[in-house]
């Protein structure tokens, strides 16, 4: 399966991918990186490792219909099948989001529906929550909503700070959107009436936990 | 720290909590349990354990306040110092919740915040997520909230029926339970800006992940 990873910024989840992708056995292959944004490191990576880094500045169109044009044909002309975000920091039109209605996903830094949107860390410190997380989930016109593929569990611990628990929820994070893609590409994880089920003996697929933290007394 | 268990049924956590505190090192012990319905399965349990095992039903009282007034002064006779609400199916008034502020404890089958309140299971698996859990809390007035002191993550499984989910929730919740009050009995779960602070150098206390579930492809 062709895949076409939109990026903002440093794009350490397409990292991730890109390194997935790159072993031999990997149901998904990338096509194309795209950043919206001309300075985003992850761009220079993927020239790196000898991707199609493609910059498609939003601010260089009227409108975010015209500039979603030109995504899509970019996408389309790579041969994407389907587009995963990784820090993608544009909000996509409904015209957009439907026309790839169950080939387009991402990873959001909670465990969904709790936390949805921007600063979920900070939130989840607030509230002095000890279990947060991440998942992957289709994507729909609803901000982080969606069908969920995959979720990972992750310890907040004690004197934790937004950046701390942020860098934790990463490394969980590097390890989930590889493993969801993969359920995705492998045609396993299917939407019926709005959830995902994965097809297959392995009923546990869904979920991951850290390996570092149990019980400890 | 002698603790009074609450109960309404079969009292599976209250059972857990008692089979913790007959360790010897367990830093709590089960003063009484008592139930608000005479037939409940967990009171047998306790008498035949040999705890003090007490009837208050509160269909004999007129009103909560007396109800609760008698559950106080049992407690107190006791020599309650925590209360352990275990499958305790009777919402309590302000006036007792405040009396006993940071001194009573309850276990929800969910990730508090996220699903508070009954049938969180149902909702769960409604929602297509994949990684849900248990929480042990501080009581306050407001149903299933209340500063979170520990916590514990528990996947769902492809064709979960909230039976299934219950199931596997429950038997983290026994680990969780006495994990938990054995953090507050101590003396190293505090609540401080409503929040638990745990102290001592295990950071991962408040967190307890399923040992039976990881990546598997």
């Amino acid at each position: 399966m062709k895949i076409g990873i939109l990026i903002s910024g440093r794009g350490s989840n397409m990292q991730a991918l890109v390194k997935a992708a790159a072993e031999p056995d990997y149901p998904a292959e990338v096509a194309v990186v795209i950043s919206n944004r001309p300075d985003a490191l992850g761009l220079e990576y993927a020239r790196h490792v000898g991707l199609p880094a493609v910059t498609i500045d939003h601010k260089a169109y009227d409108s975010r219909e015209a500039f979603e044009r030109e995504l899509d044909r970019v996408l389309r002309q790579y041969g994407t099948e389907l587009i995963c975000n990784a820090g993608f920091m544009r909000l996509l039109t409904a015209g957009f989001v439907d026309a790839w209605h169950d080939r387009q996903i991402n990873i959001h830094p909670s465990l969904l529906p709790a936390y949805k949107g921007l600063h979920s860390h900070e939130r989840v410190l607030a509230d002095g929550v000890k279990i947060t997380g991440c998942s992957v989930h289709f994507v729909r016109t609803a901000m982080d909503a969606g069908p969920i593929i995959a979720q990972a569990a992750v310890p907040v611990l004690e004197g934790d700070e937004p950046g701390d628990l942020a860098a934790r929820v990463l490394q969980a994070e590097h390890q989930l959107y590889p493993h969801a893609l993969k359920l995705v590409a492998e045609g396993r994880a299917r939407v019926r009436d709005e959830k995902v089920v994965i097809d297959g003996n392995d009923r546990a697929a869904p979920a991951l936990f850290s390996p570092l933290i149990g019980a400890r007394d």
